[in-house]
């Protein structure tokens, strides 16, 4: 059998993990990878073409689904609705607030193309929100509420980055445990941001701006401001050694009550070595309903929820039945 | 806008539970309850008419959805298929070893009646399914376990009281830490049964019968005898008063590796006070997934995986984008 042949669009952290994951997908073939840098300047190590973006049409028949690696802020908005034109896309968009949006622009797309897109998958937006629809539907009289960490925030690390002076830096994002067992214990508490989760940053810069940039750093609105925010000034090669991996995770919790006052506490957790490895195999799993879904002559964009599970699999349903039911 | 009529087939604690939870659907109404037992003699405290099996086939056009509640043992195989062939129908059908027979048998009676009925949902199986589903996809290289309990066992506790002597009893599950532990810690381990569950039994018996009750129960084949069991003895009072709650629940813990050695952790869990009322309010969602397939004309049976998690909700698609994506 002819395999599924996978573009990846964008060479960022999660281009790379997408590259090294689809080993673990038997059915998927990388064909080619696509960057808007120099092709002959990516050191790839793989043995798969490197393309100019402005070259991408022409891979238009070639490729079944193309995975969109590109950043949310400002690479998604714009090509996620041209590749879907052309071609079958998934993408990891989580600009939380725009979905909507988005989700209607690469629909019209998809839809002129013949072409079917999957948005906004990866773990949240993606398999978090998949986790809260079930339990809200299942446990109606219940709240949910997400934790996030411990782990390396990419956004909250940029913010700190453009403060003048810091020559490198860290986020971690630290879900606080206690704020945890009180929601495990059906109390529903209204908690504030900094009841949730707490930050810590290690910062490189030079001795006499560092009181300066921790200040800076903990009066960044919305980042920063709304919580206990620890910063620790760290060597260059302290923060290569102790703070490269890009770990992160996190928790829904959902409780409620049914009957006579029964508590039931429903929680899901990742806790991840690496971010974008998991994401990009979110992807490629998404990937997957992707193709089955333009098989059959689906057009449009389509959201996680509207995805059944069992087109994730590549294993025959009775298999699936026997071993997991 | 007229609501979705339910009805219940069966009396027993899912039956129970489901009339309960129906309150937090606000779109479905119970319209009847149907029992083989003498209508007259169950008090069920709701003004809903009570039917005898025998007239069931009366409610053909007036029920949207009816709830399977029968044993898994003696009612559904039989009823199912039975039943599937004039209404759409919900069911928990847990013989796992049997589901795709039982799949096959719904299927072709649903289809002969041009209705569509969900089977086997539930939390398991049913929720813990789909999960072991998603984890299996996205972390392929990776090992999923389950562990049941802390949690009262049903198939457990009746076979204590098949044993002569035996006035009443209780069976717990336990789940035992450590294993659970050493799953998390990816090492992959290979755990038998007892390494993973202790049984713990509390059960009513006269004095000189106990010491051969206990050696009994311990050699019941593949429900204790593969386990450490403990059995303590206790009043029929006391009995009651600290055992009567059905609560149960389990963990699915899913570890593998990525990249280079990244350790991938993915655990759901469900801490439920009321095993049957959580199941009965999955089988109500999945009611509302059984109806809005029947209102687009699809017939037959499916499984969990096939249901999108989108139709399990009565909320507008905009509005769940909005809160949970």
């Amino acid at each position: 059998m002819s395999k599924v042949r996978i573009g990846i669009c964008g060479w960022g952290n999660l281009g790379k993990s997408t590259a090294t994951e689809i080993v673990n997908f038997p059915d998927f073939e990388l064909v080619a990878i696509f960057t808007r840098r120099n092709p002959g300047d990516l050191e790839i190590g793989l043995d798969v073409p490197v393309i100019h973006m402005d070259s991408i049409l022409d891979w238009k028949n070639k490729i079944d689904v193309m995975m969109l690696c590109g950043g949310s802020k400002k690479d998604l908005p714009k090509q996620a609705p041209e590749l879907a034109k052309h071609f079958n896309t998934v993408d990891s968009y989580d600009t939380h607030t725009e979905i909507s949006d988005f989700l209607k622009a690469v629909d019209s797309s998809a839809k002129l193309g013949n072409n079917i897109s999957v948005i906004s998958t990866g773990w949240d937006p993606g398999i978090f929100s998949i986790l809260k629809l079930y339990m809200g539907e299942i446990v109606p009289t219940g709240k949910t509420y997400s934790f996030w960490g411990p782990g390396l925030s990419q956004g909250h690390t940029n913010a700190i980055k453009q403060i003048e002076g810091v020559e490198n830096a860290v986020q971690y994002t630290i879900p606080i445990e206690s704020a945890m067992d009180l929601v495990r214990s059906t109390k529903n508490p209204d908690l504030a941001a900094k009841e949730k989760h707490e930050r810590i940053c290690y910062v490189v810069a030079k001795e006499p701006e560092q009181e300066r940039i921790a200040e800076e750093i903990k009066q960044i609105p919305l980042y920063f401001a709304d919580y206990d925010t620890v910063v620790n000034f760290v060597s260059n090669e302290e923060l290569e050694k102790n703070h490269s991996k890009l770990m992160h995770g996190g928790n829904v919790i959902h409780t409620g009550k049914t009957g006579n006052n029964n508590k039931q506490v429903v929680e899901f957790s990742l806790k991840l070595d690496s971010n974008p490895e998991f994401t990009a195999s979110v992807l490629l799993a998404y990937a997957r309903a992707t193709y089955k879904l333009s098989q059959k002559g689906q057009t449009g964009a389509r959201t996680v929820f509207d995805i059944p599970p069992i087109l994730l699999t590549n294993s025959p349903t009775e298999e699936i039945i026997r071993n997991l039911l």
